[in-house]
């Protein structure tokens, strides 16, 4: 089968053979597959990842043939893990630390016509759901991540900074659920898509005020860059909440005294329930259509990775 | 008077004017103080300071003269809140925007002769507690600001990094708490004031493990080096705490991702309560006599912060 792997050289297309499915695995046609943030940062080095690039999907499931959601329409979990530890037990598959993880970890991922993931990972899609938007299923699952862990949150102002596709459906999520919510972005096309949502967006610093004066209660740092952090935690009010969602491969220069002085909370934040984020999708309160820049074929995956990596560029999708 | 003046060439001794107490203030006297790891960097650059160094003391209540603890012997909170702000109105002058901080932001120190502080910054301090005792007051409350701000944490594994007075004291405070508490140090002589307290310590990261394996529920990083707080993430188990003390001058090179990975809180944590820190020192649960490694008068203020910059030294005093 055709998979976009990541080797030492970068990203390229090869023909692999198709995956095998493990006892308590289902082999998954891939039907869509979404670029992410952590894609791009996987291939300037982050984890040190070598195999099929690709976590966001959607699929059906093709084998083995007695599986009972055989020929449904799937999105899958991408944390999988050992099934026998204490974290697994609790139902923290997300933090065992035997894990793979779905095109990021130990297992080959979702650019490709089939992947593999354990049969307990995968949630049915019903048809009110179209595959160009469950397929942001997975990233808008990381948005109601915060709020698992942080639910007063929906009472709270929250700044979210970063207009790209995280920041934007965090900012639609908390909005959803209540909070009030701003966005501090860079690109006006991007920030005009929570027009309708009631989400006021600023591109300058200075600009992003809330009713308490211009540092916020609580701030969500979503700029897929090193740099996010400082910005971030100047733009929290003591006490407050700095909720970090992006994962980089580069360090950045952080001077920590202000986190001190402040006596600010940060709180790492990364993959989430899937219930919620089809029920988003389900219902409408999240869409997702006007975030879709570029549609590819499988085959061209190279130039796909390239027109994600543009400034402007929303959500890129790759049909295998 | 004589007093210990940072300027932009360093420390000096200086005679400046006794300070005048404004209407809710009192004049005091200093017995003895304390010199800070903070103290240091305030040298290297740390806020910016400039005026008369030196926040940890202990003094007597010397004017104005109708003052009701005139005579007493006090210990003072550092932070001087405006009074008619939000934070203030609830008690938190440690955050209020406004505020001037004793030896570290707009305000004269205590490494002098006399200085002054509000006058609900003071609190008496019975015989039970000796001047060398006291002066330790002010870092000791920090250490209880943690149980304050994270009540859970005395019933939690803790590994406190950082063998210097803060880490020492940190760790005693949560021992006496009811915390099993470990620490992560670099000085033998330094770690060995801890056996009587049933404080394991070690030198090195990898053998200090906690019941639960080699990464700990909770961790404080105490080190006062920027450096400190990716050892602290290290040792941090997903979904757990990183308390974070240290203020420093400098950056230092940080990837964040594994905050985020394993979805890790990061407290930062400052000045405390005072209340406690007396009645430890009072039923003698926390003893600091141990930790003074040197005495010195004011006149030698030079030669007693070049003391406290040596590796191993944990606590120079000085007198005026």
């Amino acid at each position: 089968m055709l998979a976009c792997v990541l080797e030492e050289n970068g990203p390229s297309l090869k023909e692999i053979a198709r995956p095998e499915p493990l006892a308590d695995e289902a082999l998954v046609r891939v039907r869509l597959a979404g670029i992410c943030a952590t894609d791009l940062e996987l291939i300037r080095g982050y984890m040190n990842f070598r195999g099929v690039l690709g976590h966001e999907f959607v699929g059906e499931v093709a084998g083995p043939e007695a599986h009972p959601l055989l020929g449904r329409r799937v999105v899958g979990e991408i944390n999988c893990g050992c099934g026998s530890c204490a974290w697994c037990a609790r139902g923290m598959e997300r933090h065992c630390p035997g894990r793979s993880v779905l095109g990021i970890l130990d297992r080959h991922g979702v650019f490709a016509e089939y992947t593999c993931l354990p049969s307990r990972n995968l949630h049915p899609v019903s048809d009110a759901v179209e595959d160009e938007a469950a397929v942001f299923c997975e990233p808008l699952a990381a948005c109601f991540e915060v709020i698992e862990q942080f639910p007063e949150i929906v009472e709270r102002e929250v700044l979210v900074i970063g207009d790209g596709r995280l920041g934007l459906l965090q900012a639609r999520v908390l909005r959803a659920a209540g909070a009030r919510v701003g966005l501090l972005g860079r690109h006006r096309e991007k920030m005009a898509l929570l027009a309708p949502y009631e989400i006021p967006a600023w591109s300058e610093p200075a600009q992003a005020a809330c009713s308490g004066g211009e540092k916020w209660p609580v701030v969500i740092e979503a700029t897929g860059a090193a740099e996010g952090f400082s910005l971030a935690v100047s733009k929290t009010k003591p006490r407050g909440v700095v909720v970090l969602k992006s994962t980089v491969a580069s360090e950045a220069r952080l001077n920590l005294s202000s986190v001190v002085v402040d006596e600010i909370t940060v709180l790492g934040s990364r993959c989430g329930p899937f219930e919620p984020a089809i029920q988003a999708l389900e219902t409408g309160a999240v869409r997702t259509s006007l975030m879709i820049h570029g549609r590819y074929s499988l085959q061209n995956a190279p130039e796909a990775l390239e027109k994600a990596r543009e400034k402007g560029i929303i959500k890129v999708l790759l049909r295998p």
